[in-house]
């Protein structure tokens, strides 16, 4: 019986990345500055861990332009999906371990 | 309304550490090769990780020596229980808001 820590993935369970990946759960697709003033960030930071996020094929990042405003659009893919949704497993039982004992 | 995730705090949230808080939650205090099988770390990683939560105040850290072994034995302390529970309140909380409840 391995300890829920040890599922935890860093990827994902980073503090700031854990935050993006459930920022896109609700918004399915953000802008840049949507998920940077949600977490507030810099977009140094954000940048940062996007690029370690779409590195792992957990999100994906597209450039709209119109007019002189180009706009960044990330959303997750369906890996991306997949491994928020182990994070939070993995969490959930890491919390009912530490709630089973008191 | 800020997001839970600005809310984990690194030194608590971190993988490692967040295990290590884990498992002296259930076992009060705990041997260092205890807590290093449980979560399936080298004894560096462990070490450092220690030093990270001795110097936040989080655990406490003895050494019993008894004929010619020396344990290194590691506790919570108050701080460290506290921390323990604000990091899974801010979870509980991200986690919720992803599964759509309030």
């Amino acid at each position: 019986m391995t300890h829920p820590a040890l599922r935890l993935d860093d990827t994902v369970h980073q503090r700031v990345r854990l935050g993006i990946l459930a920022v896109l759960h609700e918004a399915a697709s953000a802008d840049f500055s949507y998920i940077r003033d949600a977490l507030d960030l810099t977009d140094g930071n954000l940048s940062r861990h996007i690029a370690v996020l779409e590195e792992a094929g957990l999100v994906k990042v597209e450039k709209d332009v119109s007019g002189k405003r180009t706009r960044t659009w990330v959303s997750a893919t369906r890996q991306g999906r997949s491994a928020l949704d182990a994070e939070l497993r993995s969490l959930r039982e890491l919390i009912s371990r530490v709630d089973g004992k008191p």
